[in-house]
């Protein structure tokens, strides 16, 4: 089978400038280097609260802010990669896991903005069923279980062939690569599978096993072996692509807890084997991948969105020590803002005008108010705000809001026709209000998270300093589009506080 | 003559409780013991940035907030008491010298406010002229000068009548006491004049010399000597009630600057002379005297009320280095607003009708925009504002507003018929507006003076700690007499501030 476009693109970039968009202001790196995976790593943990100088002006086709810094997966609320969706879960809110639009958006820019990014990527072709052969293969019994490489109409290729009456044997292809990011297309006939086999580094070598299996669970783990629902509608060739060392941590930390003891350090990957029936083709392992990602996102996207252009999120969301609540089911206008900017990119990226619709379908919520179940909140009665927890009454969080404008910003500066009127209007009114209220975030040595303290009269919530980076990074960003001053003053002026300086007194 | 009422009223008052209002939580007193005057005095230098928790509900006849504490005349920034209107003259924001009725209302306030208070009082007798001889007198040459006790019709009583040609010699009182402030009721028949000796501490005691001339020059000084314009209309009786340290430092402070070791440490008064030609009675010396100054307040405030009930301040304003300007005649809210709580007092301790109806003209400004001359602004086009500084674009200078509200709440209180309706329309919608935006002045780890961050879209203008405390004393004020936790939580978090406290951070 022909690797889809967007596989097969980037295969043999590579570069050493890893970390093209340092700003000049950036004096210090934070994090650390860790060994895992069998790589030395350096683990970007606070890398989402530096301050990043933009280079040039914002695109809505270029990396989403400083979002290639971002490591979203990476992250503890991150439940897993759900093998059916290709998303994150979050367990941020709820212990249950919930498909949550602000990270899915949040996972596609950074895998798109990474992919932006000259990344040094390194593949591994371990099967593509061109050489007519199953040379590669072993089979453990074969009364039990046969591979072979046919011809496939649907695929219009070579593929190879498996069937495995006894699932605990099944077909095996040595890998022994230290790259742990393994995709393939795939078609099951039966009910198949796939198992990966992993080893780690410790006092005796250790071996993990990640198995894909036919079913709508989405996780389980029991000691070494992790399973991973891939669903069962796989009978037509599809693409799996798995990050096997975020599978296997993810699958670990449920019975183990999420501390840093628990994380083996991956060494190679063993083995792959398949049980059941069915054809597999374009198997390779690779050092990482973005694409696929990015892509999974944006269906995702596109699927799941409802009849009122939203993604409705189905988790309860309470706010201020129980005084604000939302009730499963509301929308968010940070999400929807960052469903923009994501669709619009994969719009860019593939000229798919499903993601345009998706897209433009997208602003209606930004004039329905909180109160009726959409995102408009009104500041002092005068100045609209796309809330990103749309409570009553309103809370006015500013990362949220500003995600919206540039999620707006990205819609109607690629839609230049009569479509992009709503997003053109909703953008412009929001930046009239964010240039009204911003300085009513500024304490004189920080920023405010929200306005809370306006609607419920209690003391201001204090930005911690990761979000008063990200504020800055909007502003930066704003100021590229728009050349007020007050936005590169404020970016300034909130940087400063970082260094101790303060607003003066009277 | 018989005294006024009011100068005899608490001539025999003594206490030795002079801090009957330190709060419990109270714990350090700053200021420090000096000795001049003939006195160990504490000066209260920072006295009005402490919080000082109201003992019980505010009354609009009772001590206003913890003025009590304050010395208005001590400020450097006043220039001397007028020796014709008997208020302060300001040269905060114009070195000529303007009289400013916030200082004037504060300076009325205060001495309302230490009356109020159990203070300590002595008050010594020099001549009442019922002996009916002038053996306490002495004349240098009989030739020239010439003392009398006489009957005087007008004042209905015996009084001391003096004629001196040369007005280098005239007739002589010695007094030799350590009280310093001055009073005695005069009427002047051609153009006399009254010389107080005073000596100070030093290594050779010295002398100085003040001098109450008929003229309408302000203040003048020339060596050890300093003269006051009383005016040239004294042809009736008037009491002239002056106090002697003050008046000496201020004339002393034009030649010799403002700095601590410029200030003499007066021993005691030597003798009061008399020149020209004219009559005076009941010459007393006493350790402090308040009600004078609060109706020379009072009546320097219904004196200069103009047509439109605002008392124009005729000096200009400019805040926020040179971008908000108010030129020369503009109006303050918070003078509208401390007159009122002046004249509703000064009202209520004499019953005079006039008092009221000026504090009942002062309202009209309220509802007269700042562009149009007036001190109304809105916050958000929705939120009333009643302006310190009425500049455009609008500055919302908090402590001012809340001193323009006390101001209407305590008309209201006083005026319980209909023409208190405008007063209390005020009054409400004003609180209406400051529990709604009172939030926005809330850092989290101190307040701001004002919202001009909002309106020019710069740094918030943290307050000072002074001001801070103000805002403090005046919210705990408010919450005495409104229920609203939003008050009294935000004081207790504020004062929370001066000891370390912190807002939570996200």
């Amino acid at each position: 089978m022909k690797s889809t476009a967007y596989r097969v693109v980037r295969r043999t970039q590579t570069s050493s400038s890893l970390f093209p968009l340092f700003p000049n202001t950036l004096r210090y790196v934070y994090g650390k280097l860790v060994q895992y995976d069998g790589f030395e790593r350096f683990e970007w943990k606070h890398s989402y609260s530096r301050v990043y100088e933009p280079q040039g002006k914002y695109s809505p086709e270029g990396i989403f802010m400083s979002f290639e810094h971002y490591n979203v997966e990476f992250r503890d609320r991150v439940k897993c990669i759900s093998g059916i969706e290709g998303v994150p879960l979050s367990t941020q809110w709820g212990p249950q896991g919930y498909f949550y639009p602000i990270q899915i958006a949040q996972y596609g820019l950074s895998h798109y903005s990474k992919y932006l990014v000259d990344e040094k990527r390194t593949v591994s072709v371990l099967e593509d069923a061109e050489s007519r052969d199953t040379a590669r293969w072993t089979v453990l019994d074969p009364m039990d279980s046969q591979v072979d490489n046919v011809w496939d109409a649907d695929a219009g290729s070579r593929v190879i062939s498996f069937n495995s009456l006894d699932s605990s044997s099944g077909v095996n292809l040595p890998v022994g690569s230290k790259l742990f990011f393994l995709s393939l297309d795939l078609r099951f006939i039966s009910n198949a599978s796939i198992t990966v086999v992993l080893e780690a580094k410790g006092k005796q070598p250790q071996l993990f096993f990640v198995h894909y299996v036919c079913s709508n669970t989405l996780i389980s783990a029991d000691g070494n072996e992790v399973f991973y629902g891939i669903g069962d509608q796989r009978s037509h060739w599809q693409t799996l692509s798995r990050d096997l060392s975020t599978d296997l941590h993810k699958g670990l930390a449920l019975n183990r807890g999420r501390s840093k003891k628990s994380r083996p350090s991956l060494m190679r990957v063993v083995s792959l084997s398949l049980s059941g029936r069915g054809r597999v083709d374009n198997i390779t392992v690779s050092s990482n991948s973005h694409l696929p990602q990015f892509h999974a996102a944006a269906d995702w996207l596109v699927r799941h969105q409802d009849s009122r252009g939203g993604w409705p999120i189905h988790v309860e969301r309470v706010l201020a020590n129980g005084r604000l609540q939302l009730p499963p089911g509301w929308y968010s206008g940070m999400a929807q803002g960052q469903a923009m900017s994501l669709l619009v990119r994969a719009y860019s990226h593939t000229r798919n005008q499903g993601y345009l619709n998706a897209a433009l379908r997208a602003t209606a919520l930004f004039d329905v108010a909180s109160g009726n179940g959409g995102v408009l909140a009104k500041f002092a009665d005068n100045y609209p705000w796309y809330e990103e927890y749309p409570t009553t009454p309103s809370c006015f969080v500013l990362n949220g809001f500003i995600y919206a404008l540039i999620g707006l910003y990205d819609l109607q500066h690629t839609v230049t026709d009569d479509r992009g009127a709503d997003a053109s209007r909703l953008y412009a009114s929001g930046m009239r209000s964010l240039k009204a209220m911003l300085p009513l975030f500024d304490t004189g040595s920080g920023s405010i998270y929200d306005l809370r303290h306006f609607t419920l009269g209690v003391a201001p919530n204090l930005a911690r300093w990761d979000y008063h980076t990200t504020h800055i990074n909007q502003l930066l960003l704003l100021a590229t589009i728009d050349s007020d001053p007050l936005l590169s003053e404020t970016a300034s002026r909130w940087a400063g506080y970082m260094k101790g300086h303060r607003a003066p007194h009277n």
